[in-house]
């Protein structure tokens, strides 16, 4: 069998595969599984690239029924039942993949809202090379100012606009907030990294849409105490290089100068899930994600598989966020091993969203809770979760120093 | 005064000049120090980037009379005491430094002899990009293996030359077979990573010219304990895609098929050296060296000194390493603090060179020795030295794991 995609649900139908009597084939564009939650780290100078990586190879190392390949999956063909892929950057010809058993979980990305020009100035961080990017520009704009002579041009380098107020768009504003309070400022010396502007801009009523509006409220507060301005019914209607124009829910428009955005809003399914949708040819949604059935197969394929956030389980509403993607993946895995189709049901067990330090908001089963205890429990789930001992243990030891002096490591810039 | 790189010359001078009644500008073209004798760590995926990368202004923060500049220095202007910069890469103009004192510690870079087509197919690793890019084709190379079909194309992607056995030279070599020996052979399911063939190639008659003879065949059997095998008096003709020409001391020349390729020969002064040397009227050396004088200061100059990599202190042949370097820019410190200008000397406390597990080589004060001390001599050092005890602790956490598993955990793609 192949399974498309090293992320949380591939990687997870993987695993849950060890040992069984299958022949699993895991093929991804990267050699490594991210830990997506965390990227916005790696963007603000919290971690370094390769702690939140994974090389597949490693993770599946002793899972001797599974091998590991970097390509790209350029098409399916369902009669054959093969995978193709594209050829290897380094010039190498791509192979066909026969299955037997087909998973495909090529994740999301990402969308501009048919506005792509947009993403040269104002990158995503779903990917490691955007949260690369974006610790480049973000640091960039703080050394830029620190040797700018007009007033006008160094407060717009000391402003940045976060586009997007779910959970990464709120991470990311407090990240940008403290690193500007509390790490940065002792740091420069002709000017006040705390007089730098975070504005967090969301088109909605309210942040954290998926959370209780109580919590929604408190994250509004917890930024502010960070020095994050939030504009809530407010909409992007531009980025370009030196600003970011929005409108207001009056309709008001107006510009905000500045040279560095994150844009966190708005994210679309991979371009997998079309190519695989119309050699199906079933329907995709509006977010361009495949229409799966309840047991997680697509429409007169019972052999192949769609997951993540790439798939849309028939009218079921799930969040395009990591535990949906693993509990699919291992749902995945049982079916194949019991050799059953049987329906997905997704058990929420809450959510989280980190602010900064000892500030975050969690609703776990109905229960509300902020503050230091969530923050703590954020803590605690993510070092759980992160894959490999060596990097919990590296990134626990990242964490204890930021802790302890407010200090950010991995303040690195390179391309 | 200014200090034009925040290697480890330019950053022990500043270090060395802290509570002085002086103010001090640090200029680098990056932000950050880079531990440059584990670059090659970076590049066989044994550390992350940031491990051995520390921020200046986090280095340098509580030392208030210093400043740090992120800045590429495009000129000196001696007679007007000015240091001019480029525009910085995000489109902000460029500044003028006086100065009343100014050291320059550019460094240097690798020389392909006048070949510089040869860097895209054979890249250095004297900086972090240089590192990461490498780390990315060594591990492409072995996916590239992988999955290809023609024995003999598979045989060059499984083929790593290293040119140069300098102590960079032969850490990368045996780094490199470490990897496919010791990493991957576990990790690759249609291919036996150990049949990879890494070869390493001196023009000279031995490796480790600045160690004593019997060190340097001591390496060339740690090396080829390691798989490695070490071709002496032999030079490099050609680089291209598929392959590196030779020539042989007795003048015949040969090609060997490989698709990576290691830079690790001939090593050329900043052009920094030359700036200087121009706007002062004085020589340079064949390797791109400014000569100073045994004060450190360029003559007719006493305000003016250079040192590290991209200096020559008259006629001492002093070797192009970070003890140089270091010893030059504390001295320059207490030349600045006392206000007088002493001729400098250098204190060879030895040698060192690691070639992998357990496997080194030391000529400490005349002492010579190899195998486990060695090693652990060098480990012990090169954590001493590391800047940041949270870089130390993060490094020897990597260390501690790839000791007991063999593994790397850095393996990871992206450029």
């Amino acid at each position: 069998m192949v399974v498309v995609g090293g992320g949380f649900g591939g990687l997870l139908a993987a695993r849950g595969l060890k040992g069984a009597p299958v022949d699993v084939t895991l093929v991804d564009r990267q050699n490594f599984h991210l830990f997506q939650p965390l990227a916005y780290q790696v963007a603000t100078g919290a971690l370094s690239a390769a702690e939140i990586a994974s090389p597949l190879r490693r993770v599946l190392r002793k899972q001797r029924n599974t091998r590991v390949i970097l390509g790209e999956v350029v098409g399916f063909d369902l009669e054959r039942r093969e995978v193709r892929l594209a050829d290897l950057p380094n010039g190498s010809a791509g192979e066909t993949l026969p299955y037997d058993i087909l998973v495909v979980a090529g994740g999301s990305a990402y969308s501009y809202f048919g506005h792509d020009d947009w993403a040269e100035y104002a990158p995503e961080l779903k990917s490691l090379e955007g949260a690369l990017d974006l610790r480049a520009r973000i640091l960039l704009a703080f050394e830029a100012a620190e040797v700018e002579q007009d007033p006008a041009v160094r407060d717009a380098w000391l402003t940045f606009v976060v586009v997007g107020g779910g959970p990464t768009g709120v991470e990311m504003a407090g990240q940008i907030g403290e690193l500007a309070r509390d790490t940065l400022h002792r740091d420069f010396r002709s000017m006040d990294t705390r007089g730098a502007r975070v504005l967090l801009v969301e088109a909605t009523g309210r942040l954290l849409a998926t959370f209780p509006e109580s919590l929604s409220r408190r994250a509004v507060t917890s930024l502010s105490s960070l020095g994050v301005e939030t504009l809530l019914d407010t909409t992007v209607v531009g980025v370009d290089a030196t600003g970011v124009d929005t409108r207001a829910a009056d309709g008001t428009t107006s510009r905000i100068p500045t040279r560095t955005a994150v844009w966190a809003a708005g994210v679309n399914a991979s371009p997998l899930a079309r190519l695989l949708a119309d050699a199906a040819g079933i329907a995709i949604d509006r977010a361009g994600r495949i229409v799966v059935e309840p047991d997680l197969t697509i429409a007169g394929h019972p052999e192949v598989f769609a997951i993540g956030d790439m798939a849309a389980v028939g009218d079921q509403h799930l969040p395009g966020v990591a535990p949906v993607a693993m509990q699919e993946g291992r749902h995945v895995a049982k079916s194949i091993r019991d050799g059953r189709r049987e329906p997905f049901h997704y058990r929420d067990k809450g959510n989280l969203a980190t602010i900064g330090h000892s500030r975050a908001v969690a609703d776990i089963k109905g229960l509300h809770f902020s503050g230091f205890p969530a923050w703590a429990l954020w803590l605690g789930l993510h070092l759980f979760y992160l894959i490999g001992f060596e990097n919990r243990l590296l990134v626990l030891t990242r964490w204890t120093f930021s802790w302890l002096t407010r200090g950010r490591g991995a303040r690195v810039i390179h391309r």
